[in-house]
């Protein structure tokens, strides 16, 4: 294991209506606009220690535009760029702008667009918004659900397993657990993480030929009882709870699901073991062993199903695969050649 | 045990900076001003079944105005008054207004004052304001600390004993609990209730002869963690925590206490035990058996010795009395003739 | 409203192997054995005021013998008496035994059987229980699920609203909530209450004929993590979750369920409102409220349609009818003839 | 900044009596004995990955034996002993035993013995231990306060500044925040970290001459509500709490503190920022920031002054200086030769 990034610092995202998302993500979601470009609006959690974690730039279609990354240091950038390139894929060197400084953007072998970085500013707040705590980026917010700071991406893509070893050999993931149907090859849910926790990065298997869709991203709030909090809020404010609150077996998260202004799917996120085994060994869950659902006893709804841009074929879901969608799904799942991508397994 | 109250409803204050006061109440607290008239302020919090549980009116300085309760019954209300007069007070009939029907105000034995009522209207909110659920009385807010109700109010009196007997042989109250001096005749603190838990009336030993002063009052927050979240909000925004987070050994309930715009004490209140018992024999506590500090290590800022209208002399604690004051506080319990009130014990 | 019950003390049920019964409770559940007697185990919670709170007797399958009640005082045992007997229901006077006093026991118009009583020993522990708390009846327990005492009993019946009219006017009973199907007469939840939640005695319509069964039972855990942390260990120790953790809407309480070593359902049960309105009106929620899901996106279990003793016929459940049993539960909701019960409605 | 521990795996601590320790650790702490030899006791948290976490060995008075880190690869151990011999300091290495394969034993520059290794057996618990999770190492424990595992060791030392910065610069340890008096020289608190919280390893300025001295070790609890459970249970079962339940300025984690069998003093550990910015900037907090107390209203009682093992002169405390022992603790404070140890700075 080589550690090469420090964590997901934000995600770029499409919205369908710029303005009616910017009130979503500030009225009922709670984060702040931190500042408006040409096309772009960035926008923060109170509790990120960067200056922004969501980008919202207009789009036809809800979908995600990029994850971003900071890397460990700034050997760290240039080796992930060399090893980037080594595995055969060409990204470029963007210039300094948006507090970040210069990075490199690559599109990876399902798709997915990542932006690495080294330089960036640290948030700073403004007087009216400073802490009163030295260590915090921001005084707690107490409007809206007031996620921390964002937490992971979940993306779909054809190859789990394929997709987790790529990024586990290039860019240094820890690869944490797998979830596959019983008594064949298909893998329908892989976990990656940069952390203590089971995943910043999520692979669902999507049905779709449609390249670096998106299942959803989630924020991270410091208890269940604010995870609670957040789903009566969403409640309460006119937001369906698509699924949950609920515990995913599967790094022992607490999680729910809803839809923001765009139709792109949000998790809020609490909870959770710590693990930092440097070698640790994936298990491959099975459904019935409450990869998703820790308590064994849920239907996931079928429109969890859907990922971003939206595309007639189904994803897997956590828990596996939806009656019906077998099929598709698992032909998907036959076509993995992970020796494509890396050897030494 | 007779039950002629059925809950506190709602307390009456003064406020030195009426806009002040209506700011501090809505900005931090987050309660929300449900009308206004010629001079006083009627605020809710979002989970009170009746319209206003705060009521602001001007005043050269802090303190209770009058604290009001709903009987169980019409029937209730009429036996109240009768045993109120008997025991040798008597109130006055108050014209109904304020959302209430007609209403008994009366002041007792030990100077504080009362309205009690049975017809009043049930909150229904405005359609913007309506919760999802068809139970509760407005939706949750996110705004400020959101404290779901009303919970209690704590007294300061010159004879604990003798105000907790008026209280439970005239009004019905059960009598959960009294803290007090080892091997001395000297009760500091006792707890009455018309509910489950061990108060909705608290009662401190006050070393003043101000009558009819009160300590603090109380809003209730569903969980501990909203408790913590509601003490962060305060930090952030500028309000120091006079003491607590903590837990209370009678009653096993969850604080912390502050002031507010005019200097008034005000706790947070959370958990507790949940008592039926109808027969319910008081213990005598000490300080030493956590009486007010379930964890037993931690000392009371002396701030708390102060009650309202402010006065030279200091109230006792619900966890005893501060060195220095005992010799005061002392002969003000050694003064306690209760046989002067109620004759059955 | 006229208050005759102080609360639910305990419940008599059967055993179909009580040994496994014993050990089910004491290891699982973290009940303890305060005594045995020629045929009956005696069991109580940590936080129980009163000696018990199960009775286990042996029996041929899962169902419930009798729940018992304390009156809020001796007069209100007499009165009670007096009204059921008027309402055309005849009971017996049972000699004092169990460290109760005299009681009554009678079996009400759906064929429940209630045990009333005034006297009964306040249970004190002995020196190697006995907790730090003057307030506490015992240490806290740090065994199992280690609930903190006996919450509520839910009994099947073939007419919800009957049931619920009968014990709200024959004992005093709030009637909190109804739970319906839109547009029809058919009634198929209702809870009823002798304290601050929304019930302490809730009431679904059983499509069986078979007189006196029980849906489940419940016992009390102070915050929600505890109900999570229990969930975490049943499973851990082989009890499969049958249902939860969840809220109900109504009531806003936390759940959980699942089966004792005898089939029978317990549920474990967190949070809720506080709610003392003595005039409260019942509202007629719709399943598509949440009166059972409070998030409104879960599908109860088949399972959940269960009564005890099992019964050909299904009940409904707190969400709702299943699919496939609406006629032969709105036809035993259409036979429901209120008038036959109480005349002042 | 290069990682090369990946965690604290296990202290070896003394115990004065080791079968009351044993005791102590099993039926109060609720870890389990994995298994003893000659002259050892090797004990487990339930959540523990690697075989145990405490290792208790007989002794003469209560300390620290030395604490054992996990590096994140073979060559990081290889690194990490280059590194430490490069400093001046020498080690040996040990040959494989107790489930470790070789590792390297080193006395540091303040006296405080470290070991080192890559090889571990990792935890596989027995079939009736367990999980029924596959990335659980074992069942969740329901006995005792049921730690989930090991989370930090706080040393003493007479060199906060010193200490930090040699662990920072030559084993790669994040330098996450100081405490020190305002106006003055004095750092009397620094945190180290390998992880997303600011500390797992802890630095209090210490007033003696004895080296290597331990002021507390620390267990990891999921929620704030294991910790308030904690703190119940071991009052009941008749430990004192020495100080908290709180809530940490630095890291916003929560604490509990209490003596165990031989004195030495144990934390509950809880909550707390995720925090992965690689090139965080420590600040230097005040007392009156609410370093030790994020409340900033408690006061830290005189027995958090000790170490062990003990010795006359007081430590300073995560909140500053206790009166009376500041000359003391400042003029080892003003000794502080950094110059020393690290030059990069």
């Amino acid at each position: 294991m080589i550690k090469l990034l420090s964590q997901l610092t934000h995600v770029e995202i499409y919205a369908t209506d710029l303005e009616e998302s910017v009130r979503y993500y500030t009225d009922i979601v709670g984060l702040r606009v931190l500042e408006r470009d040409a096309d772009k609006v960035y926008l923060r959690a109170w509790g990120d220690y960067y200056p922004y974690s969501v980008v919202l730039v207009p789009g036809e279609a809800s979908g995600m535009v990029s994850m971003a990354w900071r890397t460990t240091s700034p050997e760290a950038l240039d080796e992930a760029v060399r090893r980037i390139e080594q595995s055969g894929y060409t990204g470029e060197w963007r210039e300094p702008g948006a507090r970040l400084g210069k990075s490199y953007v690559f599109t990876g072998p399902y798709g997915h667009t990542m932006q690495l970085f080294w330089e960036v500013e640290k948030y700073k707040a403004p007087a009216e918004l400073a802490s009163q705590y030295p260590d915090r980026p921001e005084k707690r917010s107490s409007h809206g659900l007031a996620p921390r700071h964002l937490d992971h991406v979940t993306i779909a893509t054809r190859d789990v397993v394929g997709f987790c070893e790529y990024y586990r050999d290039v860019l240094g993931f820890r690869l944490m657990a797998y979830a596959g149907l019983p008594d064949t090859p298909v893998t329908f849910f892989g976990v990656l993480t940069t952390n203590e926790k089971s995943h910043d990065l999520g692979v669902l298997l999507d049905g779709s030929d449609v390249p670096g869709r998106i299942h959803h991203y989630a924020f991270w709030v410091d208890t269940h009882e604010d995870l609670k909090r957040s789903a009566d809020l969403l409640l309460e404010n006119g937001t369906r709870i698509e699924y949950g609150p609920g515990m995913h077996g599967i790094g022992e998260q607490d999680f729910l699901y809803f839809r923001e202004a765009s139709g792109l799917r949000i998790e809020v996120n609490s909870g959770g073991y710590r693990n930092y085994v440097p070698d640790w060994e994936p298990y491959r869950w099975s459904g019935a062993e409450g990869c998703d659902d820790f308590y064994r006893n849920v239907t996931l709804p079928q429109s969890m199903l859907e990922a971003f841009p939206p595309a007639p074929q189904p994803t897997a879901t956590e828990q596996g695969l939806v009656p019906g969608t077998e099929d598709e799904l698992i032909v998907r799942g036959a076509l993995h050649t992970p020796d494509a991508v890396g050897s030494q397994h």
